[in-house]
């Protein structure tokens, strides 16, 4: 079996790695289609990000789906050949945080291609995985692989909606419109917001941000100043969404939602300078969202029943021996939403 | 009638100015006592804070108590004599704010004291004046005047804990043990917290939070590094409330709060460099708390019930014609942490 | 002008009354459909419910729409000749429950066609009708009058919504599929729930709910026993909507929601004998539902944009000088949904 | 070691019984103390409630504190001697409800002394028992074995807050002034409620309240149309908890709360009538509330504190070879609050 394994910045390899073991309880999956997120390329163009180094050789990837090839003992329910996404992450279900039912906070989470621990958890970019049953998650006959590939970023962009609460009637503000971005404009349609903004600074992601249901996309690079629009009476969203991970968007955001407005942060970013001057009176409410739990369900359900299509975000499939070029084109933001690799 | 009036920053006159008309519904009060505040200390100071600065002469004050000269026809249910705490603001009762019950956020609030609109909206550093009844909040009468003029700074602290949601059995941590954080300890305290840390870097400061009811009182200045304690399993505190407007302290209280703790920010500051590379993975939320409402009326009962002594935060009380004295006392942190001028 | 009085059950006169003054800041409205809502039936067939009975002629209806006819003084922002949908309620603005921003609490609603209070208010089943400029909401160009008159029974089912929060990934239940279970079911759908299941006895609403995007729909009439199978590891419905006013229905809910299920009721009904055995050790909450405030705007939106389809429950528009067909008609749930009248 | 068995309604033994082996991780304790709960009360007259029925002998108890007597293999942290309160339920740890943090709604809990699996979990009315370490919960050397004993009835009242929400500045109303009543208006005293009024139909009850918090104790069988008084403006009390299992009590607190208001319903009774004409207009929230999870790690933190003093309930201690006397006693709702039996 082949994977592909992260040696060195830049340095990805479509190599050998040995066979697993298939326990009971556990399904062997040949991995059709795993989608590149942000993370794999922040492995691969710079071996990590902040304190999170790759200290060992790693395989990538965690959005990934394929079908089972074969099932442990005790494993019922599901059949060989069943297209499946996979669930990238196993909480230890009785730290603090399991015990209180916060599984994405999981103080011994192992989640697929990660350097947060050592050894490194190994990733999903490979030509066959075994997992727990559990991790398997059935997808319905009408959904191709690469459709089930994103139940992954749409569980984090469904995350950020159970952050959010509850979005009936409420004017919406999504910053950065890559593709976590653009499945938050997708969510926060099906959650029954009343006006959805967007907001990006590249061509590719404002275009998909628009075909995912947002009433208008701005482009931040042309109108630098659009926030100012949305200022008056304390300002204008009920709810923003952060998932640029960008300084700049994230002030935008404060500027533009009203007083007592909510904005949850998925971007990923260092230390960011913010205006406290006007989140503490305006009494604005900033909260982090961070991965997922039982939202990987309900994604897998979203992209099952069709309510939510999520293949205007997909760019291009290449096969996982072209590695490199899929990683270059993922990085091209002008060009590039979400690139998969297929096995 | 005589005034505390700012002039230009530290050119305080304590000088006669033209007596009020008494409407219809309204109460002349003599006023006894007022508590010298963090934003009086800076317009005297500074001439003002951020954007908003003093461009006529403003009588200061708005943490003031006094007894009741005259009222106004249609007035009933109050008595001449009565001790009352005075509820400084105003709402405008139509905005959008006020018809979604968050007046504080109220978009025409007159303020007594507060340069934000022009013409300013004087304060009530003054011998007399003339409020709608319904500002005047009667205390029992075993209360003094010193004790009442403490409900504005703890209906501050009071809405922090509506922020903060219920505290039972949870962790707390204050940071900045000034006048509202050592309130702050006291509500804390008041609404269940199992356990209240506070931190400051001043002696006066440190003695009251221990006074109004924290477990342990952290001198920063001589233990830097307390939060590093607190870190473990991601974080201790359930809720933390920053109330010194110090960055330094707010990256702190981000590291020391659990996964989804919360951080209810009081502290008024302006730019902050924040760690979102931890508010986010930890799924941290930060709120603003600014002023109060329906908070007022809960901070007399408060005090005139007993339930929260104010005193150990009262350092000393001075003529209102030694008001540089008052305010050069007000202003060292080393010794002084209200101080009220009486008139 | 001819309106709907009703003089005494059964005696309902589409007779003359006087015009009314066009004062400023009003609009006069020519009325074009006015849905029959449960409330009309029970005055016209019972003089009342419970405690409230019709005790003067009294004009009926509250769910209707129509075009400008003529605008007072100082009505700027539309035009004569816009199709909208009339707000049926004014509330004070100034008692305890509008000053917390519960307006569809408050303790002096006006609201049409109403006996609560003595005068009755007058309702809106008739030829033209002069109300405050803010009760007239503009729907689109492509938005037909018998759509604009379900605003109001659908602002009646969004406020189900906002009562009981997020719904994202939930199963739901809805008890009762008339006009109101109806609108919730296609409410829930638009709020991201997972999975909908509809119960009622009669044939039309069932096929009602599941045009209205239910999943399944149930006949509890055939199968009374259908709560029993959902009642697995303490339950299963994560939300409940009691829509149908029966006990019968709200006592299978109880045993349907899963352990701290949550249940908004809807129905209007009088003594209901509950298990509290039941409630009690699942820790259950039942939160009641009553009109609207915000919701009607919300549902002005989610007609004019086509985002909720209302059109499959209208079962008829009967002229208004044959209300007596109509009302008829609309009491007969085994082919009735809502009945129009038109004007 | 002998132990309290009940064999059928009236028959409880003070009976000899085997002694347990103490594993790994265990403790065996030597009881001190036992407090007689509702539910030990309706096995011992009625041999059960509702569809819970004795269908073993049974050691009945769960309200027990003692001394730490011996400690298994790889426990430490706690040394012989030490006074504890013993945590009577343990939660799977694994079920659907525990994996989200609810462990009160484990589907496979063992309680002690309950019948409502079989074979029956036994309880803790016994000279020695064997529990796992983390159910031993050290209490402060200044609390006695009585007091500590006070830990399983106070988390009850504690999770009745949990259930409730902030109550700083709210007007709170308890039924019943039983054990679980008394504590509760001592716990909401704690959490900050603003006035808190008790109300019950005999005299130990309400002196008791009086003693525990209450601000009025109204004595219903004296004044049977108290809620009345409350009525005004849709009702006074923002919360309230309904702690006596009683039709009539929870049919007062839903006229007497205001609208909006929720009703915490910690009272154990059957089916009742509710006037659900007022529920829902009045949008009323009733909340079930059943045991406790969490909230037992904090009650023993109160009692241990002092900030709840629990001993004001407690009114006789009767040696466990007593036990019908003891029982009796429990049971005169005109003189008893809580009965201990003592080993």
């Amino acid at each position: 079996m082949k994977a592909c394994v992260l040696h060195a910045p830049k340095d990805l390899r479509f190599e050998e790695i040995p066979d697993e073991v298939l326990g009971p309880g556990q399904v062997r999956i040949d991995v059709a289609a795993g989608g590149i997120c942000g993370s794999d390329m922040h492995y691969y163009f710079h071996g990590g990000f902040g304190t999170v180094r790759v200290k060992q050789p790693m395989i990538l990837g965690h959005e990934v789906s394929g079908t089972i090839a074969a099932l442990g003992s005790g494993v019922s329910g599901i059949e060989v050949g069943q297209l499946v996404a996979i669930e990238p992450g196993i909480a230890c279900g009785t730290c603090r945080y399991c015990a209180e039912g916060l599984q994405n906070q999981c103080l011994d989470m192992r989640f697929f291609g990660s350097a947060m621990r050592f050894p490194h958890v190994q990733g999903a970019f490979r030509q066959s995985i075994t997992v727990d049953a559990s991790q398997a998650h059935k997808v319905a006959p009408t959904v191709s692989a690469a459709r089930a590939a994103f139940a992954e970023p749409l569980a984090v962009a469904l995350h950020g909606m159970t952050r959010a609460g509850a979005l009936l009637g409420k004017k919406v503000l999504v910053t950065g419109a890559g593709p976590i971005g653009a499945l938050t404009v997708a969510a926060a349609r099906m959650c029954g917001a009343a006006e959805i903004v967007a907001v990006d600074v590249a061509k590719a992601p404002l275009a998909a941000a628009a075909k995912m249901g947002a009433d208008h996309a701005i482009d931040a690079s042309a109108d630098p100043d659009w926030a100012s629009r949305y200022e008056a009476s304390k300002g204008t969203f009920d709810v923003a969404f952060e998932a640029s991970g960008n300084e700049r968007a994230l002030r935008s955001a404060i500027a533009a939602v009203r007083a007592r407005g909510t904005i949850v942060v998925l971007g990923m970013g260092g230390d960011m300078t913010l205006p406290m001057g006007m989140v503490v009176p305006k009494e604005i409410e900033l909260r982090g969202s961070f991965r997922f739990f039982e939202e990987f369900a309900w994604a897998v359900d979203c992209i099952s029943s069709g309510r939510i299509d999520v293949l205007p975000i997909l760019t291009d499939s290449i096969a996982a021996n072209d590695a490199d070029r899929a990683f270059a084109l993922a990085s091209d933001r002008s060009k590039a939403m979400k690139v998969h690799l297929t096995f």
